[in-house]
């Protein structure tokens, strides 16, 4: 039984909200999955070299755990790689994209402010009924996030939902602003759908969701409405992700951890003994060890892509989750809990069989 | 009865969705609303002389219909005024802000772009619990799309969920871009909020969504990943509304009426008589009577904000509402038709009983 008086996040001044049941009567399933990720792959030493940085493969390996990650093409916006992760998501669930009822996408940026950028995921997909499509915006945790709302959707009379996550969250990369070496290496673009669809029984047993207004400037974006109050052109750091303080995004991914397990477990009438397969938002391979280590689940019922991804954002979950079912560690049947952790500020997660 | 055949938007290639029921069993319900009106009223006048424009007074009221706007207090974020909004609702429903269980805010561009600009609204209102909260992004539709999301969390267990819309939509007047005449005196900033809880009978009749990927190129903030992947800094201009064509948007504005009230008619089983009131987005005051005229519903069944506030984006909705309230005009017990067009790209409403 976990206690909730002792899993206050760090540098936290809240209070975290009671799980509520789902009271859903028409229920949603998990269908597929897709991903849509880039070609390009880009080593650290590429990075090193292209940047001129003080650094070495070896350290940021040993330190962060990563190799690897992917850079989108020059001139292709992500609603090119979100429509791979469609159609892949798609064809695997037998799901023709006229059957579709709605899309959401849990964005960074996007091919354009406005109109969304699941409106041209939707022209992309070549579907000529104008369904309803919405863009959201809830960082690391926007896949979760936007999973509920299509569950909820689901209930509410929609035969199919897609979800999409991720963007091109190394931008940093390319963009004109010093870089950090503290944050180059550890994003990388990546693209991800999931299709839910009605199910005669429920499958999703418990969700849990939280936000942390005390710890939100542990990772931002500056952009807003200011800026372009300003009489100068804004410099481009100001669209770039800031993340001051590493240490206390670690830590307060493992607290998130505690947070939403505790609460689903409770919820669900579950131990972790129950559970089968564990996905999570890995935004090092340190932070995913050390969630698995928090809810003593072995490295064999988890899988993470982040040594070769990078942090892909909203993308992280859902790939991880295209991971498991591809390579066969998740099974139909498998009872599994699924989280995402937004940098502190935001997080959520369910039990579901798959 | 109207036809479906006939209600193609202006220059689209596209055909839309069918109606699909409600499919709720815990109903909800409009409780209140509340206006954030930023302090500072900007005439006409105003605008042609700190702009050094050529225009006249009287030839921006002949054209839009338009005598003044609200612009925000440099250095105030949106959440300043999303407060006020919030603040305003929750007292007129007596619902301490303890009690909400969700917020979703329709954004432009907020007060940053990550984390979530609800969130800062969620400190600024003092709780300390850490509800879930989340940005949308769906421009002018983008109150009536987070009242569907807002109404489906209601159906799967929230109490109360806050929907908030608006946003600094005058952003051009002061960002370091060439002033196009045929669109600067059109926006205004303003901000607005809406509490919708649970309900034991059902008073939300039908919802229609639908959008157009077609026209999607109507209105657009072009900024993107892309912008950023240039090396040079980017321009103010990428970060402005652009509306290259007026009438094809007020052509589809009218459109949209057809489709939206047609479908919600069909599936309410109603009439425009059954109609007791009738709120939408006013994009220009012209764009407003047209709707009316249209439908055959008359200016006593309805208000309009836009002759004093301007285009305010996701705020136009439930400004509009808000003052019908307010004024009186809309009372308790009468049937609603309420919709929001996102300059053809999207649209949605209801017919809802206040």
């Amino acid at each position: 039984m976990h206690s909730y008086a002792s899993d206050k996040m760090i540098g936290s001044t809240m209070a975290y909200p009671d799980a509520r049941p789902f009271r859903h009567r028409r229920f949603g399933q998990l269908l597929s999955t897709g991903a849509g990720m880039p070609g390009t792959v880009v080593s650290n030493q590429a990075l090193i070299d292209g940047m001129d940085l003080i650094a070495s493969d070896r350290a940021i390996q040993h330190s962060i755990g990563i190799r690897e990650r992917r850079h989108v093409k020059r001139g292709n916006k992500p609603s090119v790689y979100l429509e791979r992760a469609a159609r892949e998501c798609l064809v695997r669930a037998k799901v023709a994209p006229e059957k579709i009822s709605r899309i959401i996408y849990a964005r960074l940026t996007g091919d354009q402010a406005i109109p969304a950028t699941s409106l041209n995921v939707l022209a992309r997909l070549g579907v000529r009924t104008g369904i309803p499509v919405m863009d959201v915006s809830v960082a690391c945790s926007g896949f979760v996030h936007a999973t509920e709302l299509a569950l909820n959707c689901i209930n509410a009379g929609d035969e199919y939902v897609l979800v999409l996550g991720g963007d091109r969250a190394a931008v940093d990369v390319e963009a004109n602003v010093q870089k950090d070496t503290r944050t180059v290496f550890l994003n990388g673009d990546g693209f991800a759908a999931a299709l839910f669809g009605v199910c005669d029984r429920q499958k999703f047993f418990g969700r849990y969701f939280y936000t942390d207004s005390s710890i939100g400037d542990f990772a931002y974006i500056p952009f807003g409405t200011e800026t372009l109050c300003k009489a100068h052109q804004p410099g481009q750091e100001e669209f770039v992700l800031h993340m001051p303080n590493g240490p206390n995004i670690h830590q307060s991914i493992i607290d998130s951890t505690l947070i939403i397990s505790s609460r689903l477990f409770s919820l669900c009438n579950k131990t972790v003994d129950d559970i089968d397969f564990f996905i999570t938002s890995d935004q090092t391979a340190m932070s995913w060890k050390a969630q698995l280590q928090t809810l003593g689940i072995p490295e064999s019922k988890s899988c993470s892509c982040f040594h070769k991804y990078g942090n892909t954002v909203a993308a992280m979950v859902p790939l991880n989750l295209n991971e498991a079912i591809v390579t066969e560690k998740l099974k139909k049947g498998m009872t599994v809990l699924l989280m995402g952790h937004g940098a502190g500020a935001s997080g959520g997660g369910f039990i579901f069989e798959y």
